[in-house]
Order: structure tokens, then C-alpha cells, then sequence
């Protein structure tokens, strides 16, 4: 949500200093995609957001489920129905540079559908936790790697991650109920920290998987991407995580 | 989804010839709903179609899950999708009328839940055959509500009365299964008449609980709805049912 942490990182940010942008970043898609490697990346990196919008918006909607009011149901509805327009918007592109889409998505879904299986929520908090959690660590990573990308699928990627109103919701909710009873907090702190390691995990296993991505990531293919640079940017994540989680009132 | 049947009711047919229209049904909201007990009966009935398609929101949602592939999970949640911009458009519209949404839902979230829970595929041939049902009846019942209904109610109904595509899509599906695999086709005949029974049993506890919607239904508010009115649509909804069903290749 916020990146006041980024800035304290001085060599190399992406995204800083739009007028700096150099390589890729500088292309635009119809450039940067004769390079196959480059392609094959992107595709990945569409499919696996493409299948985590669907993702979320199966987890919202049936976090619906637990909401304690109609409104707050209604709220979950809308930020599901959000996801799905995203998710359209990404299936809709990857169908634009040839991609199947489908194949696209294939390779993260059993990544993603184990974490949501192995998070699924046991209530209406540990719902909301997950979700600002979740969206959160998933937008802070796709904002790094977008500073890397062309300047078409920059665009893309950044409107998709535009918020949605999660964070909002969930914080206002998670804190009154921490207020009105201070125990939650410490079950909450617990679930977020193993949403994290879950999520880790996850992409762990991804990056193991997919050989374009990671070589995206780690330099090679996208400018600026170094072992070191992938250190750094799971820190600034980490980093910002902990923030989030001391602004919920959870001990991260 | 055909009206044909209905066209064989000689007498007093809503809607077949809406130069004829009188009472009610030629005046706009503001003119109507000045009598309270119309007022009450619509903000019931707007009540009653929200909490629907947010419940069926979720249902599809829900079956999303099941889904074979991912085209169909996607064509679910679009699907899932569209029925919430619905519930959006009439709980906005009972905030225009001064209603409270939440209070004009509320008494109708227990029967639709009960349906919902009572009623759960067992696998995505069952949702798509209850999806498929579900909304044809509802849509069919609150077609024939709609005639009777003043201009500006009348209107926001049958425009989100309108397809969203399940029908073909669910057709498509199931039949292409039976012909697969004809012994299918008589676990969903069974399973599309517990549908109608529990929906049924569900719409007279609505009926029963629900005074200012019931009396528009057997008159005294809205024009020519009697009680033997009544026992006619829910023979042309019954008739329309058994037809969908040999029409999908189901003995109804």
C-alpha cells in the first residue's frame, strides 16, 4: 500500500524515477517481445496474475459466505466481482499477443489453488486478514516487477493491481474487532504469519518451476534483476509486511 | 425462456399486449407507489430479487469450483459476476425509494439460504442443471410478477431478469454429458425434481411469512392477480419447467 520503505533503498529502485527508465522498461511491447525469452516471460507473468485474479475472486466469494452482515457481504461480493473484471482484462491481453490463455494460467494454478487450500479461513477475520495480506504481498510484488516490464504490459499490470478497496475495508474491520476484544489480535498475528510462509513457499516452488519467469527475475532477460536486486526486493516485501501487520495492531 | 405456453392462456395473460395496460401497470412509481401497500409489496419483492442474486452470486461462485477446466470456471464467474451488477442495480434502486436495502432483504435471506444449503450440487453437472432451473423459474415468476407492476418497477425487474447466458451455456453442457453418458440423464431428472420441490416449499414459506407481497400476489393491490390467477401461473411456470426439462433431455 505504501512505499516510504522503498524509498529508503537508494541504488536501483523501480519505478522511482519513471523518467530514468532504461532497456525494456524504455520499449514498448511490439519491441520487447522479439526478444522470445522476454515473450515467454511475460506470458507466464499474465498467466500466473490471470489465475490469481480468479483465484482471489473464488476466495472472496466464498469468504462472502462468513460475512457476519448483509452489507458486509455485499462489500466481499463487489470486491470479487472486481477481481473477475481484472482477471478478464489479463485472459483478454494474452488472447491479444497470441497467447493461449488457458496454457497460460495452467502451470500456477495447483501453486495457487494449494495455498488457498492449505489459508482456507476458519472465520470472517481470519477472511479479511487474508485477503488484505494476500493482496497486498501479491500487489507490492507485481509493482516490482512492473517497473521492469514494457511499457504496454506495465500499464496492463498496474491497472489490475489498482486497489480495490480491500485494504480499507479489512483494516477497519480488523481493528474494531481487536478493540473490542484485544485476544483476536494474537490468533491474527499467528494466521498472518503463516499466510506468509505459506505464501513464500508457494512462490518458491513457481519460481523453481518456471524457468522464463525466474530468469526474468534474476536477471538475464528484464534489465536490472540480479540475484542480489531478488534479495533486496524479498526484504522491501518483508519489510513492508511488517508495517502492514503493526498498522492492523498484529505483532508480525 | 419460451413464452409459447403461455401464449395458449387465452384469458387475462400479463403482458402479451402491453398496449392493453391498466391500473398499476400504466402508471409510473411515483403515481403508484402513494398507496403504502403497493409501496410495501414492491420494496418486498425488490428485496426478495436482491438477496437472490446476491445468494445466486454466490452460488455460482461456488460451483465456479467444481468447474472441469478453466474456460468453465471463467464462464461461471462471469456469470457470478453479472448476477451481483444485478443485486447493485435493485439495491440501489431501494435506496432511491427511501427503502433500507439490508432491512428489505433481510426477510428473505433465510428461505433462499435454507433453498441454497438444501440444495447443493454434489458436482458441476448438478450445479449447471440448478443453475439452469433455479433462474428459469425465478425468471419466469418474476416475469409474470413484472406485468403487473408499475412502469419504472416493471422495467428494472426485466432488465435484470435479463439472460446472462447460463441457459445455453448449462444446455450445451448437460446435454453434450447425457449423450456422452446416457445413465446421467436419470440422476439429474431426479435431481431437477427435488429442485422444483424444495423451491416450492420455499416460495409458499416466503408467501405464508410475507403479507404485503402476498396480498399483491392474490390481489387487492396490484389488478388481476386472484387467487385462481395464481394457480394458473403456477401451472404455466410448472408446464414451462417440465418442458426445459425434455427440452435438455430430461424426463421432468
Amino acid at each position: 500500500m505504501e512505499t516510504s520503505d522503498n524509498a529508503t533503498a537508494p541504488e536501483s529502485t523501480p519505478g522511482s524515477a519513471t523518467s530514468e527508465l532504461t532497456g525494456i522498461a524504455a520499449q514498448d511491447w511490439a519491441a520487447a517481445s522479439a526478444d522470445p525469452k522476454y515473450r515467454a516471460a511475460v506470458v507466464d507473468l499474465l498467466g500466473a496474475l490471470a489465475y490469481g485474479e480468479l483465484a482471489a475472486f473464488e476466495r472472496l466469494a466464498e469468504d462472502a459466505k462468513l460475512a457476519p452482515t448483509l452489507d458486509d457481504k455485499a462489500e466481499l461480493a463487489k470486491m470479487a466481482s472486481a477481481e473477475f473484471h481484472h482477471f478478464e482484462r489479463l485472459r483478454d491481453r494474452l488472447g491479444e499477443i497470441d497467447a493461449d490463455p488457458t496454457g497460460a494460467m495452467d502451470p500456477f494454478a495447483a501453486a495457487l489453488d494449494d495455498f488457498h487450500r492449505q489459508t482456507a479461513p476458519s472465520d470472517w477475520l481470519e477472511g479479511l486478514v487474508k485477503a488484505y495480506v494476500g493482496d497486498s504481498i501479491a500487489s507490492d510484488f507485481y509493482r516490482e516487477v512492473a517497473a521492469r516490464l514494457d511499457s504496454d504490459t506495465r500499464g496492463l499490470v498496474l491497472a489490475v493491481l489498482d486497489d480495490t478497496g480491500h485494504g480499507n475495508f479489512a483494516v477497519e474491520k480488523v481493528r474494531a474487532a481487536i478493540e473490542a476484544e484485544p485476544r483476536v489480535g494474537g490468533r491474527l498475528a499467528l494466521w498472518a504469519r503463516r499466510l506468509m510462509g505459506e505464501a513464500l513457499s508457494q512462490a518458491q516452488r513457481v519460481v523453481a518451476d518456471r524457468d522464463a519467469l525466474s530468469t526474468m527475475l534474476v536477471g538475464g532477460v528484464a534489465d536490472g534483476f540480479d540475484l542480489a536486486e531478488v534479495g533486496r526486493m524479498f526484504s522491501r516485501i518483508t519489510e513492508a509486511h511488517t508495517k502492514r501487520m503493526a498498522a492492523l495492531g498484529l505483532a508480525a
